[in-house]
């Protein structure tokens, strides 16, 4: 802490960013789990150990397509001398179950997949044949069954020659060779992508148990503010912040639930705030948390008791983003961050103490973005002694360049931005060539 | 192409990787742009220049809660010796528009983001003055309106004092400082992040022309094939890949429709096809594409004609993945991915070839994932000769590990995989200590 009032107590001292996340990671907690269905559950984060109930693959199958021999009746084979073996049926994945007997001197024509069949050891695949066809070797099978039948039996379905000798189990996925009944499939604490739901799907699993992810309901206030698409009276402006907040929700891994702007009056605010709050893992809020007399969220947030929650307002050495309320409400203490409402400060609030809460609520580890280092291509400051300042850069192959500098209301150079420079509370100004901390938006 | 096989030509040559993966990116189309609500459109691609309509603030306006004065008038103020204005009214953002003007010796109490009022030059924070209550520096304001209204006129409001001086502009955003009319705000080819609807929504746009998520249709084949949660019969598995390649397709930026499993059975994937094409612009198959006997896909896919479309099978110089079917079904074209049936050569087949299709319908730049070079920590091999070999592994901090081996049916090791280990055409093993190629899957 660089400031001498960080360290003074009491409800005016200024609070560090670091003071301010920590009392916000102390605070929210990871969802409670609930399960879902498979495809529900993507990106979210597994809270059971999970283990394969039963092996996998579940029986000793055919990893070509080919022919279910013996491996002894074709140890001479090759393409002068091919082994004739007498084909005896035909087995493919999904048949019906009653697996022909592969005796010596037979084969059973096997597809990729179908259960090796009894007394065959191995697969000979049909690009190693003439496919029964009595030519030179086979590039494809013929379609369909042998006799009409998806699994035949008997004598009578014709010879295949077999250019090249097996080992017993060439071509055979063994029972249990991807997993094990038992093996442990997914640890708890696994983040569920593609490949893990594919995993569960491949064991049986239809549903599994989680860390939803959040319901953050997300609303601006201030009377100035119209929707966008709507005219502008004097004095007024369109609402950004509700859409810009609603999106680094989703993008955080929450549900967004974007509700308009309300405008500066506290009974109505208290009002949306109840409405809305049944659908809520956490509430954000931005403007009306200043020094100001019109300052809604403040007034009608200030001073809650019992069953209402509590929140607090705060000044941060930090900027933008220096008024900051943090606290949670009503009777189900619902998380509530109520950010200025700049729409600059208000982005920069989010990704620095909203984002870590969203991802800490789903378990998600860790809840901060990395940081990197970069090397600044220009002069960086002034920056308040005091405060961390967060400037708007973009960056590329290790360097990083300003963009619009201070301003909290330069929404044009936000969109350009692609990372957030880091001037640490003691530093002024960063000459050209000095290396920042960078944090990297994506 | 290392493979002198590869090089021939006519149906039964080998293919490529890059050749397949060119044949798609030259055959899919980005989608047709489609005019959709700013948060509808997060993560799409902007097809339209957006210019700034008006500018952005529309008028000259407080960043700070304080009192709007003359600069001259509060000149020499200092703590010692602080300028008494009289205040002559309130100016809130969001006000009825009739604002009081500041005269000589006058100041108004303003808000952030209020409109600076007629005569009016710059603002002083409200922390720079006593806060009209006649003590010493003030924190905060009194709430509400001075005279009961959110805008009042006349004398008799009180004073100020005022403690430090300010230049004109001082604390005042001007108009256009952000954005002026006219002014590009986004360039067509942005990919629509929370600070780019930010911009559209500050510049008041309620919708936005991108191109559209491609809906891609995902089903499996298999007649062995049982939803995870049944029971297995002998012979039997669950169908995971129909929930994996609808995973990775969210996760390649598309929306998916999961189909379940198909029986191998070619009128009933006819039927199935016909009856979701209509929601799909794009369709992936699994399964049923090889040299079997019952390889469903292939049976009712080749051979099309006139506005059924047109569907090529080829053998891929590729481990796993070497049966793959592409091509356009249907009057509408709709770009059609068979991709082979085991999970792992699904899986990999779909980061290759149709997550670029995805990105490319979308229009996002570069279709395919970085690739970086990585040390391996241990031996890797055997890769066949003249097949460009994919290994799963883990990779951290410039190192990568195979893990599970080449196995093509092994779901439990996919799963604990972060990259793709490149194992190119001509290398049939890599030592411990090498570099290779690895694409980072995410």
């Amino acid at each position: 802490m660089s400031d001498a009032a960080a360290a003074a107590p009491g409800a005016d001292r200024l609070w560090s960013v670091d003071e301010h996340l920590a009392d916000i990671l102390r605070t929210v907690r990871p969802l409670e789990p609930i399960e879902l269905q498979l495809l529900d559950a993507q990106g979210c984060v597994l809270v059971e150990d999970v283990t394969v109930p039963a092996a996998l693959p579940p029986f000793d199958n055919s990893s070509m397509d080919g022919y279910a021999v013996r491996a002894a009746d074709v140890r001479d084979a090759s393409e002068k001398f091919p082994t004739v073996l007498t084909v005896v049926g035909d087995v493919a994945a999904g048949g019906d179950g009653a697996l022909v007997a592969v005796g010596p001197g037979q084969a059973a024509r096997i597809m990729t997949g179908a259960p090796l069949p009894p007394g065959a050891e191995a697969v000979v695949p049909v690009e190693w044949t003439d496919g029964g066809l009595g030519g030179g070797p086979a590039t494809t099978m013929s379609a369909g069954g042998i006799a009409g039948g998806a699994s035949g039996e008997g004598a009578g379905l014709g010879a295949v020659r077999v250019h090249r000798p097996v080992t017993a189990g060439a071509h055979v996925r063994a029972r249990g060779s991807d997993v094990a009944a038992g093996d442990l499939a997914l640890a708890a604490g696994t983040v569920l992508g593609p490949a893990q739901l594919g995993l569960l799907a491949a064991i049986g699993r239809a549903t599994v148990t989680v860390r939803p992810r959040p319901r953050v309901v997300v609303l601006s206030t201030g009377s100035e503010l119209v929707p966008p698409g709507g005219e502008l009276a004097p004095g007024r402006i369109h609402d950004s912040n509700s859409y810009l907040l609603a999106a680094c929700a989703r993008d955080a891994g929450a549900l967004a639930y974007r509700v308009g702007a309300v405008e500066d009056d506290a009974a109505t605010l208290r009002a949306t705030l109840e409405d809305q709050i049944v659908r809520a893992d956490a509430i954000v809020t931005s403007g009306g948390v200043s020094v100001g007399a019109y300052d809604v969220v403040k007034a009608a947030l200030t001073g809650l008791s019992g069953d209402e929650g509590r929140v607090e307002f705060r000044r941060l050495a930090m900027q933008p983003g220096k008024p900051q309320g943090f606290g949670r409400l009503g009777p189900g203490r619902t998380p509530l961050f109520a950010l200025p409402g700049n729409p600059v400060s208000a982005y920069v609030s989010f990704e620095l103490f909203v984002r870590p809460a969203v991802r800490a609520m789903m378990g998600l580890e860790p809840p901060e973005r990395p940081v990197i280092r970069a090397e600044c291509t220009e002069p960086v400051g002034p920056s308040p002694r005091g405060r961390r300042q967060y400037l708007r850069g973009r960056y590329a192959d290790g360097r990083v360049t300003s963009v619009g500098g201070a301003g909290s209301h330069l929404v044009g150079a936000l969109a350009r931005a692609d990372a957030l420079i880091v001037v640490p509370e003691d530093v002024t100004s960063v000459p050209a060539g000095a290396e920042v901390d960078v944090i990297l938006l994506d």
